[in-house]
């Protein structure tokens, strides 16, 4: 069988990961994952909400929003209906989440890194483009944080990488990284939030159809598994270029 | 190993499935997992959403909310502060999901059904035992539709049934059904929803402070087989008495 | 005349009043007037808002709401809707005057007490049976505070009981604690709340389709007055049992 | 006693009754009790709200707002808040159903008439100067619709007048129509709604500090008669001017 | 060519400014450009914004609004909408902009002055005669605050005076004070705000149907020059007068 | 006097203009005025508001927002507080007159056409580079709408070109295109949009410390009409390139 695309199943969409991309933010990035692209910065700020003050840790939030026009259909603004849905606020947690399983707060300090998700185009997968490059840009916030010294020498805020991908069954078929016409085909499909040492953070899978059994599960998160691993890669190498080539 | 209130890893807290709460819903359910009591109501009403008109397909879907005072500590009312939170969204789209998985739309023709899950007192589990009791008021409600005729004859809207459970690691060690003390302390809990015929319907892990791996996965989702089974047992014990006994 | 539901027009319906229903409100109560179903919660809270605070007196407020489904048609809620509605409002701040006017703040210390009355089914009379309701909550956290010395040694913050009924004209005859088909056709309707001692802590009358003369409202207040004091022996009964029996 | 404007108890502040302060509305009064000046418009649409269309009978409604700085110390616009008080939706609404009790829906025909009371400067007796002031103002707006042809030939939309004051008990003595301070100081109040005729629309009674008892209620009652009645004169006498001069 | 309302092009409307029109408010001034009539008020505060808290300096600020029934149609309250407007919004910040160009912040120390104008009859202009009669305002509120000794003796927090106008291209002719008929016809219109020694606070011009040049917009502003010279002596002479008179 | 960047007082700063960066849009550009960076997409979908329905007369509309992070210090979102500030509101409707300025709604026929105006990045000069950009991509969706035949043969819906620019006093200089560190210095700013043929569709001037005189108004006009005519000749060569390039 051959994908939309000319992928094969177990194939990712091309990735690509450019840091530096915002003047201000203390780390931003710009990823894509084929035609989905998401613009992710982390913003550092010293001090954190109240609920969390004198207890020596840190704290790191997300926010995740599609630009009206990131669609084939323009969306209403959620500014100009003065509320947020529930799958803006249920990514925006999601990402949160993924985050939060990699930073060790103590070693944060009291500072907060939010990060901003916000989709410029979107073509499936926005949700795991947006872990995957918050990420990257939470790493070079953390740098930042380090050089200015707001976190304390030595310490290591970051325990691992994280990264997501979306595995689904189209037609019977378990595929990597779904774009939107195979999304919206899909009988079932899964979101998986991996450390960059293969362990799982989240793992959301749905029936959109069909109930899955056990094996069909199995299957999604072997494909899953390997696509992070890849992210991971590319998440490694874009942190080991310098910043600004 | 023993378990706070005495229970073994993999068994369910009591359960019991009250029909009939209500006077004026079509179908109505009082369930407790334990301590956690959710009084579901399933309404039913002629007609479709504007964008289903005319396609001949019914739509079901489901709004959760937690008593202010369902909580140790009383949490202000949604209503009050003028929106819904993150949490309550993403519960409430996690029902309706769920019990659509077994809607055949066709068979319950332009109708709605609304069901409405109201956590009384809640002592972890809420949105498992949401689901499960809605079912049953879901099913009360298509067997009044059917009745008013407004279901055609020897159509059978439901396709199966559909439970749902908590699972999740604590002190290493999988349990099922996990009460809120136990949820706190949870290093990776897993909300799973399943057929009568034992598939999955959500699958939704969470690594609350860390990562697991495959062998802890199927654990989790053997413990929550069998007791998405036994609750399929206790839906349909319930079901078959006469309402109003 | 004989009422719908065979009662004679100075009759109560039944009413009951069960302690205890929560595991975590300080004071909880599940009240009905017949079909009428309110469950009452107190909650405890040292200290009190900023504006009454060195004052060296408590407040106590309340908030009423209705389930979607407790009526005859599904409303829609609040928290979705965005806002509370006018009648809300309205009634949220006739339980808490009512409550406030048997309340010593000066006995009662910096200390907040919060009344959620929400109504679990509605057939008229929701208001009168939920400050009735409300009041045996309060009374039982006050109770609480006392045990934990919330409340000085020796002070009483609770100087009377509080209980309301409705009362209407139909048909041109005074009818006490009016069920809903007997509301919907009342040319005037009242609302009255006493004290224990048979005082009136609020009146409030209104013609529905004809203004009202000044015996005809003699005529109510009459009613209104029996009522609330076979109300405050209720109350006093359900207080003198110990909670959970 | 002397209170403390020199007003003997069962006397009326001066009040003064403008017709025509708006060269757009329909009808339009600025009305004074004293120093309470309230601005009412009453605007007429054809037509009624969806759930009333195509029953022959038209709507009247109202809605009361404060000016910011309206009293003694600035309060914020409801509009910058984002949601309307709970005290301004009652009295909203109390307006609203006052008016009601004397309109013929019928005669009136599918016509639409809103009351808009704004209040440019408050000292006590707000509601009750909206209710009584715009009465004329709402009279003016049928004589307006009936000159047009929207309301048929010898129909008679109004079937009385309606006005409004309170009465309260201040250091036990009972008072009519109070200002703010003698509002603050009450320890019961009270506003009664009256027809032309004499009778009862509305009567809000509340214990601010102490629960009163029937004698008390009958001593406000007799005055707020006495009070309304000569409402009724100052709106007959204001009705019979030629509107212009 | 003759103006709808017999007016020159460079005349305007009868201007009549009343101060002292609230008893509660610290500067209060009812100003009538023609049938347009806007009610401002000054509320003086201890104290700023806590942005601006130990600077020694002081923050005015201003809201505007319409009554519903202050246009041809009635509009729909902003406070039952739950958001401002754009329009409402713009204005707002419009006024606050204008008075804070002639305000000494230092002079007035750590003071708070709102300005609140409420438009109870509108007929073009409005947001002209708000400026206008809210500088008149502000004047008697700083006066207010010299005698009540929170403006230090001897400083002078008002450098300047501050009026508005509004001029139009209409059928090719540059007007003066457009009223509302003028104002929908013009092909141009602009609103310009001069302090009183005849430099420029705002100009804002806006093409409605037809760009302008360069001496188009010269001959509006010559207009404007002249219409903001007699707004000031106007103002200086209602200043001129007693409070009271 | 060397400006901060080394630009000469009358020197834009290095504008690009990359049209086709939404592969979902009719029309969209990224448009940077040096470090200011704006994403416009243009929007058509057929048919119109309510209002303007049958009158056989397009509509095109824009909404400005800047992402969270666009600025120096991260800003609440506008969607997570509920509402819409005033500045966005004021340069959403500013966007959207001055393209209204150029566009023949009968030659556009029943269309509309929404303009996305988000800020990825700001440093001074958002709203001008938002309406310079949105223009291109406005231009974009009028031939996009031509091919699909939604506008009719022959017509052309764009009658100008449109283009802005702010302009500024600054110590004493006025100066063209303000980068941010300037605005924050400016004694008074400018903006000022022109069509193609060097007319004038919107002057904004505001004095923000000191009010300016005829003289210093007409320098800036002076250095606007040449920095638009200069953005004219960007976007013409913009729209000379095959799309795509």
């Amino acid at each position: 069988m051959s994908r939309i695309d000319g992928r094969t199943p177990e194939q990712l969409r091309p990735v690509t990961i450019e840091r530096g991309w915002s003047k201000h933010a203390e780390g931003s990035v710009l990823i894509s994952f084929g035609d989905t692209k998401v613009f992710c910065t982390a913003s550092v700020t010293e001090g954190v909400p109240r609920w969390r003050k004198g207890s020596g840790e840190g704290w790191v939030t997300a926010e995740y929003s599609m630009l009206p026009r990131s669609t084939n259909t323009r969306g209403d603004r959620e500014s100009v209906r003065g509320k947020i849905g529930g799958r803006t606020h249920e990514i925006s947690r999601l990402i949160g989440r993924s985050l939060r399983a990699v930073v060790d707060y103590k070693a944060l300090g009291e500072n907060t890194i939010v990060l901003d998700c916000d989709v410029l185009q979107a073509d499936g997968g926005t949700r795991t483009a947006a872990i995957t490059g918050a990420y990257v840009a939470l790493a070079d916030a953390v740098t930042w944080a380090q050089h200015k010294k707001l976190v304390k020498h030595g310490r290591k805020p970051l325990t691992d990488t994280v990264s997501a991908i979306s595995v689904g069954i189209v037609d019977g078929t378990p595929l990597l990284d779904l774009c939107y016409e195979e999304d919206v085909r899909a009988e079932t499909d899964m979101n998986v939030v991996c450390t960059g040492d293969g362990r799982f953070v989240e793992v959301q899978g749905t029936a959109e159809t069909t109930p899955f059994d056990r094996k069909e599960l199995g299957a999604l998160l072997d494909l899953a598994t390997v696509g992070c691993a890849d992210l991971t890669a590319f998440q490694n190498e874009a942190l080991a270029r310098t910043l600004g080539e």
